[in-house]
């Protein structure tokens, strides 16, 4: 092994916040009971995820008991899509969503596009943002939902959640009831503030391991009132809308690092902000023809998205992983795919540019010198495989 | 709190044990990439649920890409059942379980009702075990599912899955090709040995909680070869059948588990049935009045069911929570209804006998010394609360 390494691939997942993985052992060695038993070992276990409950729906300004927790991010936003449009199904068949969403939106999206739902993709442009009014022409007296995540995985742009929020409740006062707003905000917590009344969406999605907790665990905020088919069945867990026994460490653990997530917020965006802007700042000195990718004011804090013109994301990726620099091609739940990042093309970049993106992601944990340190090896490893880049242009090597 | 606990409730969750938590813990804070992400933190993680994967198909002595790993016991079975009937649905929409499965497969039975599936639920008789000869009558040519627990959560009797499943295969030889068999063994799973040929299923669920592993991780073993379309979508995970980022830590937890299950299953039998036989030989001799419930023989080695008469199962087990034993009624999944244990009427016992039921679940960390403290305590909260019982038949009190 080498003697460093650097993790910079913090949206793909976080290493778990020392207090956190605390919380979890003691919740693992010590809380054992089935929160269904009846019996003291279950009440405790019990009191343990009311407790965390608390803590997650303060992450994002809701009640407790509006928060449904999942197996993660993937289940929370299947939930929240297959839930919420089977519960609507009699009072239309059409959904709004974006070209860049998480697979796991685009997944659901391609089933229900199989069981005769109606799919309109919002475009992004060149910014990665989505349109409003858009939105706005999109919509249709039979939509039921609109689907668009918070801030994107790849690129990290914000979208316009509370203007589509407030949007979509000015429609549902004109008496399209039946209409409600999903935003997946997986990437988004624990890098901005959440409030889902600012945002005015009815479900919201969350997974623990990109806040510095484990893997295993998530959120589905649903507003007090909407309709939801549960798809995991059985037991009466979760208000009868996901079965199954409590991950309970996880959870215990999802509650600790949302209350860090919370107490922490600002000193981690400055944090990763000032790294991720010494970043950009000098790739962009050292390192000729590259492009940022996504709208540079509209994004979180601690995520960089660069294409190295001339060269492959995944030979680059390679390149640093051998150093020791761990960052990602794509998201890593859409990798092992050789076609170009579905997020970067619906930019309208060309393939070019989409396949030498690379997505570097920052922590709390990382420091100025390994920003330094990454940029010299990063130089240098662009500038060596450029020199034997078929897609190196003559003029540009002279 | 008292100076003095006991955990009889082992069916319902099992206490994590210590080498398990520390590999988990271990894996909590130094494995924690995302197995999709192609560098080194990554396939570190990916090299960890591989072994784990190893583990847990030892188990049932299947191949370690016939294990999918998911968010526990009940996903799994919904898993199964969802999964392998929306893959069969041209192939016919007749199902056959048991009057006693789990609420998950109950649920997911209802709900396949609802969408137009027959069901044919398989008596259970007074021994509370299912019979060839009914499975037989019960087969149609449009019959794609045969799911049956392997052993009882609440009596713990065995069923004769193995004899179900080489019919299931003769059926299949003789031209039934879509005809599968799915076995939820989330309660035989470290008590009795299991081997997927043996059993001649095709599907088999497990749940890691059950074996001293932490909550949150289940497994569904899919023989090769059958189909089974995915209920979690989104990423390419665990063969494109269950998306969603690995739960590393509680995979890693699993396998620990799992090749301890298999090393130490004999101890285990012996340890936790000698715990369960000296128990009941005690309640007999010592209470008037119970009644055991389930086959005497065919039966899990650490489970005892007993209905004392005349009094409520739920006021004894508040009665004995208050002097620190925990039991229950019911399973953990069902608790929290004041109906009868719907397992307890199928054995056709009478609404009384149902309601004063009690589990007692042993565990490999149980002594002599706690059994028979608990049955003092018991046999002096069951004469107390039968001497306030409306339900004592004058006749009896005397």
């Amino acid at each position: 092994m080498l003697d460093r390494t650097i993790y910079l691939d913090h949206s793909a997942t976080t290493p778990v916040d020392a207090r956190v993985a605390m919380a979890m052992t003691r919740s693992v060695t010590e809380v054992y009971g089935n929160p269904s038993s009846v019996h003291r070992f279950g009440q405790q276990a019990r009191a343990a995820v009311d407790r965390a409950r608390r803590e997650v729906s303060a992450l994002v300004n809701a009640k407790p008991n509006e928060i449904i927790f999942t197996s993660g991010g993937t289940e929370a936003n299947n939930l929240a899509i297959r839930g919420l449009c089977e519960a609507s199904v009699q009072h239309g068949r059409h959904l709004i969503t974006s070209a860049i969403e998480h697979p796991s939106i685009r997944g659901v999206c391609e089933l229900l596009t199989q069981r005769g739902w109606e799919i309109t993709r919002l475009p992004v442009y060149e910014n990665g943002i989505v349109r409003l009014d858009d939105v706005r022409d999109a919509l249709r007296p039979d939509t039921v939902l609109v689907t668009v995540m918070l801030a994107n995985n790849e690129i990290g742009t914000i979208q316009p959640i509370a203007e589509i929020g407030a949007f979509i409740r000015e429609k549902r006062a004109a008496g399209q009831r039946h209409l409600f707003l999903h935003t997946d905000a997986v990437q988004a917590a624990g890098r901005i503030s959440l409030n889902v009344d600012e945002l005015g969406c009815d479900l919201l999605s969350l997974s623990a391991h990109k806040l510095y907790a484990p893997k295993g665990v998530g959120a589905l905020y649903v507003r007090r009132g909407v309709r939801l088919v549960g798809q995991n069945i059985g037991g009466h867990q979760e208000r009868e809308r996901r079965a199954g026994t409590e991950n309970v460490p996880a959870i215990v653990a999802f509650g600790e690092a949302a209350k860090l997530a919370r107490e922490e917020l600002h000193e981690r965006v400055v944090h990763d902000s000032a790294l991720r802007d010494r970043f950009e700042t000098k790739v962009q000195a050292q390192i000729a023809d590259v492009v940022m990718n996504g709208d540079r004011k509209q994004r979180l804090p601690h995520l960089s998205n660069i294409s190295f013109r001339f060269i492959e994301g995944e030979g680059l990726l390679i390149n640093l992983d051998l150093q020791g620099v761990a960052v990602s091609t794509g998201s890593a739940c859409s990798s092992g795919t050789l076609e170009p990042s579905p997020v970067i093309r619906a930019l309208g970049v060309d393939d070019e540019i989409a396949r030498g993106s690379i997505r570097f992601s920052f922590g709390k944990d990382n420091t100025e010198a390994e920003v330094d340190y990454v940029v010299d090896i990063l130089a240098h490893a662009v500038e060596r495989l450029r020199t034997l880049s078929p897609l190196m242009r003559p003029m540009a090597i002279s």
